[in-house]
């Protein structure tokens, strides 16, 4: 019963078998091999694009590489409030962009609100020395919170961003699982929306450390190598990322997996909602699900063996009025290795707890 | 015939068999599962103590981790003139520890030389706040031009560095190939001969990724584990690496891989100089080969199919009167993975060119 | 008619008078005169307490030299969320601080609320590596909005921050201000009611340049003084601080010229209060004034050559009911050379407008 | 008897004139004010040249912004060895281009070698992404010992930074004491020789704190501005700056001062060569003179009141044959406050220690 992360999971057997095909032979290090090129086409193929990648060890690294990119002297990169790169990286983006900052916007259900983020790009419009500049904007899909931008939605925020002149990062932490549940292609999802890189992240879908970002317009690649290096994230065995990307892209296996993942929530979400004794604080669209659960039953659940987190109640939300105060908001994470067995253990001990 | 580094080799069987092992189930993510507890055991008890240890993606995040450590504004570390820290990281160490400097010191055969660290010292002794301060020192075991420090020579250059107060870090990107070259335990290599961490490298030696930085003084780990995270260096599925140091670990692997390494660079060495085509630059201790070429020489052995690297010549460092000006100084790397039958091709290949 | 701000005013006679005395002769370099000893103990004098000061260019490299002294690793500094650290000094703290963050922390009236301070406190205990960790506070005295902090306010903030153990800074620009008009003696609003470090500012009071971080803890002084020279704000003739600092505070030099802003203030929000055509915000307790005044009004009034700025409305604050949507909020700043002919001209002006 | 450096003389008269002329009414902060703009047009004709102008507090100021200027990750600007930027500024330049570093090139006499410097090019061409890059290269006028460079010296230099497309960086805290040495223009000096930026110090020849980095291409000044904010560099105050400037390069004051600085330096040369009791090192070019002499004089002299400080024998330098190992370095600094007076006692004291 282990909701507590799908960076709990450990790699899929596809990924295991990859790594022990290419690991005989010598190949050139630092991602000058062919499999790191051949890895590199077929993500291409996937965003259907000629794209720059750079392969990273964490998705904090990935995100901190485009903040970088991106940063100016007093720059400003904007994101949502409660995102991965403000709340979860402990500075990393600011440090590794040689001293930018962060400005969270605001927005409900994990999003960014167009109208919040007009108001911070107005205040900067002119921009005021004093305080530093917009240099870029960052949103998150799959969001923190398990929900998924429509493509009007991210376009309505690139569109905004443009007037401004920022680029667009996407912290895509859990991409597959929005591509899955949009039914949209990557290329729609992001450039064609408006998007100039994404952190393209398998870790959390089946491989053991497969992070890369994405650039599209090529011509900052010399940059972003500098900046890899200079950060200390530039592997020298790259191909054991290659090795697991070409594997999880294979005949859709990144898909497959994040939709395994994707049903487990909604199926977990159907279950619990059922016993009557939490409550879906919003919907579950990707493979988070988030409840409002007695802190007391949460306390017997997890001493019972269960594994999940409390969460932050985000800023700008309120319980329903239903909810008792002796309630808390608890995240439960599925992912690729999550079985029925486990969440039927799961609901039947909510049912007894 | 590949000698260009010891990391275009890949992963050694028991390395990915480890892998395949470690990757089902669920287990704490970013360093806290038992597997990672198990790992920092066994490398405690490599180095017969209790020790703290932080995986990493690199060497240069390892390194850069111990100067972050130690640093202090205005601080400089000072490390060889021609060490990895100082011509091979691309300004990471300064950069991760938020503004830190490193000062070159002279030497021979790759070791810092005691009298020109005592120069060095003496000079800031005491330290002068326009300059900046010593706040630690970092040798290379083995050295980046493949010579092996012995006990003593360490004991002198610490013994210094604790007269200035000066916490000691080892770089053992290649520490395995100097164990097995000098017959001393990790122990006596490090600790008990003055060194306060080691960058306790296991990627060049038959695994796909796997750094660590090893702290001896407990206390420290705290610190340490902002440092990392504020990096991007924290792994989410942190067991692949703790999965690959205790197969590499285990009865002995990590050193009959570098033993392998070690004896095929002395075999590679002992066939070419036969050759009387190339002169050693000096003798090889650990899994290095450096000597000189002539120029055209290198050029017909690469279009042959020999993968080697030519390398600056060291400060301070004069070829033998023999060595004609058409010559080079090339390097040549062997690893777990070289075999007899390249050495023999290469030998074959160089007395034909 | 200028009131945009304390600092377009220059110098008061008695400082250029201290300076053409002290221009002859030779002085040490870099902090080490006779003249800067000097100015050191009648700073202490006035603190009543033995400090070490550091004579820095400006406000925000003395509030940054306060962030560098107490940051640590991922460590965050909490501050007003409209504080001049946060949203003035275009990350000039998190930059010499080798990469720290701020926090922002609400409140009313420019005052960090001790329940939202308490709340950030308790998220953050224990601290959550991913998140980064709390490492000190700051508060503004007097506050960007004109406000004051009286005592007991200090202490209520400075007791939450010790259950901590974070270090606390006050960033004292208008630090004369604050004395003068709670009649308070800077131990009390400072040593005593548990502050660490002030921004000890007189150029916004009759000088020309005379910025200095006042550290109670003289053993921190060392690591000071790396960090003022790593940042290129250590003035080698420093003694022209000195120097103004001794004139400034010599026969209450500096409480004269305060009192005089603040009556001015005073004065000014009197007599448009009266005119019926502005609406005071809150009470000016300093030498800021506050107003809404129709957005019409001052275009009209800066045509007619008065000098003001529009202001942000500060997160939670909403305007009474009876200010119409077309107003705007203004402020309008006093300093020593402020004189009632101005007020009179400014009020008259209005009262045509 | 003071010869301990330029910055322990105070300032001129016509510069405290110059504040007080200038302390009354109101100007606009931060660098936007008549007497700002005033400066700037006025550094322009020195220049003949539409430059912009940044001033700040320091010389290491000046130079961490060109340095910052020209930077870009895994960055390096060359410099001497024995550079003021390398050896004297605590790593500011490294923090404040957010990462950067610096590397020396050696050179005897202060001055860049044209052939070692074509030798780091050479090495860095193509650029190693393990090492870094060359971005910029800085030269001192009037060097840190004494020296002057010629036009062609500079050309010779710039020429080959050409061709790496490397701007050029001069560190001129002493350009005016070239500038009378040579009998050239700024000009000639600096753009039209292929300087790009020049740290404008009137500091250290007769003002209290007047520093200023000149850019001779406008269209950097805006990014300038922010790395100069976010050092915490921007005067609230800066006319004080601005009206220095106009006062010292009014009627060529800044030239009659360092004039008679080079002069006392010549003369002071003169009269101790001739005591038989110090050897000169080398040549006395502007207004520093260095000599060898007996340890236990300098004892006996400071002793007796005389100011001056041992220096490091630079790199690569070897005292004549007829030097005495008993004899140490010594450096002399004359300014535009030393007196005949002071040389003649200062000969005289010599002659009997």
């Amino acid at each position: 019963m282990n909701f507590a992360s799908d960076n709990w999971a450990g790699a899929s057997p596809q990924i295991n078998a990859a790594l022990a095909e290419h690991g005989g032979g010598f190949a050139a290090a630092y991602g000058s091999s062919d499999l790191d090129e051949k890895a590199r086409q077929k993500i291409g193929e996937i965003f259907e694009k000629d794209v720059s990648v750079l392969f990273v060890p964490t998705g904090t690294a990935a995100n901190s590489l485009a903040a970088a990119l991106i940063m100016k002297p007093g720059g400003i990169v904007l994101a949502h409030r409660e995102s991965h790169m403000i709340e979860d990286e402990c500075g990393a983006p600011e440090l590794l962009s040689g001293g930018g900052r962060l400005v969270g916007v605001d927005g409900i259900d994990g999003k960014i609100d167009p109208v919040a983020l007009a108001q911070v790009l107005k205040r900067h419009d002119p921009p005021f020395l004093h305080y530093g500049r917009p240099v870029g904007m960052s949103i998150t899909q799959a969001t923190e919170v398990g929900t998924v931008y429509r493509v009007r939605e991210i376009a309505a925020l690139t569109d905004l961003a443009a007037t401004s002149k920022l680029p667009v990062h996407m912290d895509g932490a859990r991409f597959a699982n929005a591509i899955v549940r949009l039914d949209k292609t990557p290329a729609e999802l992001t450039w064609k929306a408006g998007i100039d890189f994404v952190s393209f992240g398998a870790s959390k879908n089946g491989c053991w450390c497969a992070e890369a970002l994405v650039i599209f317009d090529r011509s900052l690649q010399e940059e972003a190598e500098y900046l890899r290096k200079r950060a200390g994230h530039l592997f020298s065995k790259s191909r054991f990322v290659a090795a697991q990307y070409l594997a999880w892209l294979e005949n859709d296996l990144w898909l497959d997996l994040a939709r395994h993942a994707n049903s487990m929530a909604e199926e977990l979400a159907r279950r619990i909602s059922q016993s009557g004794r939490v409550k879906l604080a919003w919907e579950c669209e990707a493979n988070s699900v988030f409840v409002y659960m007695e802190e007391e039953t949460s306390t017997q659940m997890r001493k019972a063996g269960a594994r999940f987190y409390p969460w932050h109640l985000p800023a700008g939300h309120t319980p329903p009025g239903d909810v008792p105060e002796s309630c808390g908001l608890f995240r439960l994470v599925t992912s690729f290795a999550t079985t029925p067995a486990e969440i039927e253990s799961f609901s039947r001990l909510l049912e007894r707890s």
